[in-house]
């Protein structure tokens, strides 16, 4: 059985509705951010990062997002979560992962884990203060260039719309307006009324 | 025949590499930095993100390293560059690959391309102050927990070589003693004395 370590609000949920999309057998485990429960000694013996998700498999911890989902995929085939057949099509879906986790999710943590990357209150305000205009730029590449519509692979549901949903779900607090982004935002609603993105929810905030 | 574009010094470097070890027919195109050429319009066409690498194939353009990487090893299999074979061994391999992407590589620009995050020059410098810091971090954890050595995977040389290589090349720049990680200094050394990574070093500085 697989366990899926997962926070709330984080970018776990990509991994966790993956899963949940497998029909995989696992159980989800939260690790509560405002105790640092993520640098306690036992879970950094699980995870060194102190960061989550992590996904506890037979043959050892896996982490980061995009190996996950991709791994997520290729272990549960008959769900179809990724273009396993294409090399192109496997890149194309890759690549849209690689740039949430790089560029999106690294925008959006300027606002509340400035910390990690200046000491000084000023510099950590400075960088809150741009969140907004970095965190629109990345959706805006990603509504002109990158998510075809209605799903971003075009007409094939993959392990890439969980992850855009989970991103696109921070851009409210990160201070921008959804609706200039048509194709995010109607991606985003039919996501928010999928049953089982609505299972998964209810699942993290019972945990 | 696939075109890579890339530029000096940059982590587009793993995917010329990658493509030399494949024998791959390519060419490889320089944009150049210094007069702003990943910012023209020609270039913008191509990738919007303004950014290398970009790999022109037959069918369309692709970017991210991550995704490169993969790609690379999955259209020349015969080289080997990854562990195709293993879902979960290919789950190191692109969780490797992602860490250095989003974490690694992110703390290495916040040395030269703060402005991305912050507009003050006070919040600029404070950045700066910090890399040297955040980028030992990496390697800490790259170290004790990701390089099993002498390859990043172990015995087996894979597509996550070139770009720690690559990503380690920025150490010393970045402040950081590379004596203080002896499996990471003795891969570096391994890769720099190889013929594949001379050669192309060689090739992107006449370029």
């Amino acid at each position: 059985m697989l366990t899926l370590y997962f926070a709330r609000g984080t970018c776990a949920l990509a991994s966790h509705l993956a899963l949940e999309y497998a029909g995989a057998d696992y159980r989800a485990v939260r690790i509560d951010f405002a105790s640092k429960q993520q640098q306690s000694p036992e879970y950094l013996r699980l995870n060194p990062k102190g960061r989550v998700p992590a996904l506890v498999t037979d043959r050892g911890v896996l982490t980061e997002t995009p190996a996950l989902l991709l791994f997520i995929a290729q272990s549960f085939p008959q769900a179809r979560l990724a273009p396993l057949e294409d090399a192109f099509e496997l890149a194309r879906a890759n690549e849209f992962n690689s740039y949430l986790c790089s560029t999106a999710h690294v925008a959006h943590s300027h606002r509340m884990r400035g910390y990690r990357w200046a000491d000084e209150d000023a510099a950590i305000e400075a960088m809150k203060k741009k969140v907004p205009q970095n965190v629109g730029d990345c959706f805006e590449i990603i509504e002109r260039h990158m998510l075809k519509g209605p799903w971003v692979l075009g007409d094939r549901f993959s392990m890439c719309d969980p992850y855009l949903f989970t991103v696109a779900s921070w851009m409210k607090s990160d201070g921008v307006e959804m609706g200039r982004f048509p194709k995010v935002a109607e991606h985003y609603s039919m996501m928010s009324a999928d049953p089982v993105v609505q299972r998964v929810l209810a699942a993290q905030n019972a945990a």
